[in-house]
C-alpha cells in the first residue's frame, strides 16, 4: 500500500492567505451591504504598464506566425532577458553577476519553495521571525524542522532569528550554526530593512561557518534610503555564499503575470560541486522555462518606457505607505516599515492577539489585514497592512481605523 | 559547513536533450554548411492558433486595464478553465471528473516532477521501460532510487516494465510490488499506447496491490482509434487509484506558452487523506498559479474556432508522423508508433546502438533525433523520431534517411 509524505501533516492549518481568504469571504456573506476594504494579501491592483501591455501584444503576434514562433524556452531563460537584467540592474548596482547565473522562473515564490531540494535533507535552517511563510513550510514538507509546539508556533529544528521592536528588527547572528540562512531584505512582513553594513556581517558570518544566505529581495524596487542595498552581491564576499532571489510581482504588478528569476553565483561551492550546476540540473529536469510572452513582458520592465511606468507604480504604492504610516501614528499605533517597503507593521491593540486584531480591524472597520503571528512566533502581537490598494482605499482605510480610536 | 543533496550527484549525464543540443551545436559549428534537420526533441514548430493569439491579445488588454486587472489567481486555477475542461474533455469522454479536482499549472513536466513530494520517501516507484526521463531522474533526487549501474543504465530499486517489440509495448504486472505506477499512454517514446481492456488491468491491478498510477496522458490529442481511452477516468475504478496530467504543449503547439493541469480525484486516499489536499497544498506553498493570460489561451483552445484550429494542427502532425512511419517501412526498418502518436519508434541499424545510430543520422543524414537509450534500459537499440517538424523538412529527412539505405 502507497504511503504519503507525513511531513505535510505536520502543517498547522492552511496557508496563511488561503485562511485570511476562507474568513473575509464568510464575513462578506453574512454582511453583503459592507465595503470591505483588503490591505491583506500582498497583490497590486494597478494595471500592467502600457510599454508592457505593448511588449506582450507584439510577443503574442511572433507567437502566431511560423517565422517567428518560439517552443522551448533555453532552460536558464531568453539571453535578452538576462543580458537586460545584467546590464541593467546588477551593473548599475555595481555587482559581479554574470548573465548565465541568472535563472529565469514563473516567480520567486516557486523558487523559494524549491530551492531546499539541492540542500541535504539535515541542513539546518535559520529563519528571521517573522517572515513569509513559505521559507518554513518548504522545509517543514521536506520534514527537516523537528516537531511542531502549536502553543507556541515554534519548530523544535529550527533556528529563530527574533525581529522585534526590541532589537530594531535587526537579526542577530544565532547562537546555533545554521546551513542555510533565509533573509528576506526589505522584510516581508516587517517592512525593515537592512543596511550594507548590518548585511556585511551576516555575509562574513555565512563564509566563516560555510552556511548559505538564501536572499529574498522580492522588495528591492521599493527601497527609499540610500545606504540600504538592493542586491546581496552589493556585499563583499556574497558571491561564496549567497543566493538571491527578485521577483517582478511587485516592482511592475506581475502577481498575475508571473516571472521571476534567481541568481546563483558561480563561486559558490560545495567541495567541488557548484549550487549552479544543481539548481541548473533541478531547473532542467522539474521546470520546462517561462513562457516567452512573459519572458519579453520581463524585458520590456526595463526599457525606458517601461522602467519609468514602473517606477511611478511603485511610488504610487510607495505614497499608500505614507499614507498608512502617517495615519497610524497619528492614530497613536506604534508603526514600523513602509519606507523601502511596501509593507507597514504595527503593534496591535492592548489586549488582543494578532488574530483578535484582525478579527477586530474586520468587524469594526471592514478592513482586512494580515496577523503577525502568522509570519512567526515573534510575529504575535503585530500586524501587516499593504500599500498595494488603490490610493482611494487606503485613505479611507485609514480614516475607518483612525475613527475606532476616537 | 552547508551540506548538498547528494543524491543530485547520481545522475548520470546531463538531462538527455541537453546532451542532444550539445552534441548537435558542436557538429553545426563545425559543419556550417550543413542543413542539419531536427526530429529530436518533442518540440513542435506550427505557430500558435489565430484564435488562441486573440485570446491572448485580449487577456493582455484586461490586464492593461484596472477595471479587468489580474492579480494572484486562484490556488487551483481560473474556474472559467477549470469548468471548460471538464465540460469539453472529461463529460465528452464520460468521465467523472469535477472542476475543482483539477489543478492548472505551468505545464506536465512541473507536475510530473514534483508530485513524488507527496509520498512516502520509501515508495517504490514502477516505471515504463522505455519512457519520459523525469519520471525517474525526479525520483533519483528525492533519493528513492538506490544505486546507478552504469554498464546497464539500471537503477537498483527501480521496478521496469520493460516495452520492447517482444510483448508488443504492453507491460506486464511487474512481480515486486510497487507504490507508485507512472503509465505515459499514448508513450513517449515508443508512441505505442494501450487500449481500454488493457488499461483496466492496471487500474484493477492498483487498486488491488494500493498503488497510485500517475498517469501521463499529455500526447491525448493525437489518440485516433477508438479503443484507446483518452483518459484513464474513462476506466471504472481509476478514481480511487489515479492522477492524470495532461498538457497543452502537444495539443495546441503550447510548448512555448506553458500550461498544463494535474487531475487528483477526491477519492483517491491514504487512510483518511485525499492526496487532492496534498497537492493543494503543495501547489499552495510552492507554486502561484499559472499566468492569466496563459489561463485564456487555455480557454481559447477549447472554443469552436481554437479547437478546430488546433485539431488541424493535430492532423498537421499526424500526417508527418505517416509519411516517417510509411517511409521508414519502405526504407526495411522496422517501425513503431505514430498511429495516436506523434513519435515514430524504430529498430536501429544492426550493429549499432542508439547513440551510434544517432552519430549516424546526425552525420550521415543531418537528421537529429532522439537515442532510445536515453528512455532507459530497454530503449537500447530504438529509435526516437518526431513528427513535430515542417512537413517539408519531415519529408526531406525520410529522403536522406531513405538514401542511405540504397
Amino acid at each position: 500500500m502507497f504511503k504519503i509524505n507525513e511531513n505535510y501533516l505536520k502543517l498547522p492549518g492552511s496557508y496563511l492567505f488561503s485562511a485570511i481568504a476562507k474568513k473575509v469571504a464568510a464575513y462578506e456573506k453574512a454582511n453583503p451591504d459592507r465595503q470591505v476594504i483588503r490591505l491583506g494579501i500582498g497583490d497590486v491592483t494597478l494595471p500592467i504598464a502600457p510599454a508592457i501591455v505593448e511588449a506582450i501584444h507584439k510577443a503574442a503576434d511572433e507567437m502566431g506566425h511560423a517565422e517567428t514562433f518560439h517552443g522551448y524556452a533555453p532552460d536558464l531563460g531568453y539571453a535578452f532577458l538576462r543580458e537586460t537584467i545584467v546590464e541593467k540592474d546588477y551593473k548599475s548596482w555595481g555587482c559581479h553577476v554574470e548573465a548565465d547565473e541568472i535563472f529565469v522562473s514563473d516567480g520567486a515564490k516557486s523558487d523559494c519553495g524549491n530551492i531546499q531540494e539541492i540542500f541535504s535533507e539535515d541542513s539546518r535552517i535559520a529563519v528571521c521571525d517573522p517572515v513569509y511563510p513559505v521559507y518554513v513550510d518548504s522545509n517543514v514538507m521536506a520534514g527537516r524542522t523537528g516537531s511542531y509546539d502549536p502553543a507556541t508556533g515554534v519548530w523544535s529544528n529550527v533556528i529563530y532569528m527574533p525581529c522585534t521592536a526590541r532589537n530594531h528588527f535587526v537579526p542577530a547572528l544565532p547562537e546555533e550554526t545554521p546551513d542555510l540562512i533565509y533573509l528576506c531584505v526589505p522584510n516581508n512582513p516587517t517592512g525593515t530593512t537592512l543596511t550594507r553594513g548590518q548585511l556585511k556581517v551576516w555575509v562574513d558570518y555565512a563564509n566563516r561557518i560555510g552556511a548559505v544566505i538564501l536572499y529574498d529581495a522580492a522588495y528591492e524596487a521599493y527601497i527609499s534610503e540610500e545606504d540600504v542595498p538592493h542586491s546581496i552581491f552589493e556585499i563583499q564576499g556574497a558571491r561564496t555564499c549567497a543566493i538571491e532571489f527578485r521577483s517582478f510581482s511587485k516592482k511592475a504588478g506581475f502577481t498575475g503575470v508571473r516571472l521571476g528569476f534567481t541568481v546563483v553565483p558561480k563561486d559558490l561551492k560545495c567541495g567541488d560541486v557548484t549550487l549552479h550546476s544543481l539548481w541548473a540540473r533541478r531547473h532542467g529536469t522539474k521546470f520546462n522555462g517561462a513562457p516567452y510572452i512573459e519572458q519579453r513582458a520581463g524585458e520590456a520592465v526595463y526599457s525606458e518606457e517601461g522602467s519609468r511606468q514602473v517606477m511611478e507604480q511603485v511610488a504610487y504604492y510607495k505614497r499608500n505607505a505614507r499614507v498608512i504610516y502617517d495615519g497610524l501614528k497619528e492614530a497613536g499605533y506604534t508603526v514600523f516599515g513602509g519606507i523601502n517597503s511596501p509593507y507597514i507593521w504595527l503593534k496591535v491593540e492592548d489586549g488582543m492577539d494578532s488574530w483578535e486584531f484582525f478579527d477586530y480591524l474586520l468587524e469594526q472597520a471592514n478592513v482586512v489585514g494580515t496577523p503577525g503571528s502568522g509570519f512567526g512566533p515573534s510575529g504575535q502581537g503585530y500586524f501587516r497592512l499593504t500599500a498595494f490598494g488603490t490610493y482611494e482605499n487606503t485613505v479611507e482605510a485609514v480614516k475607518r481605523i483612525k475613527a475606532l480610536r476616537q
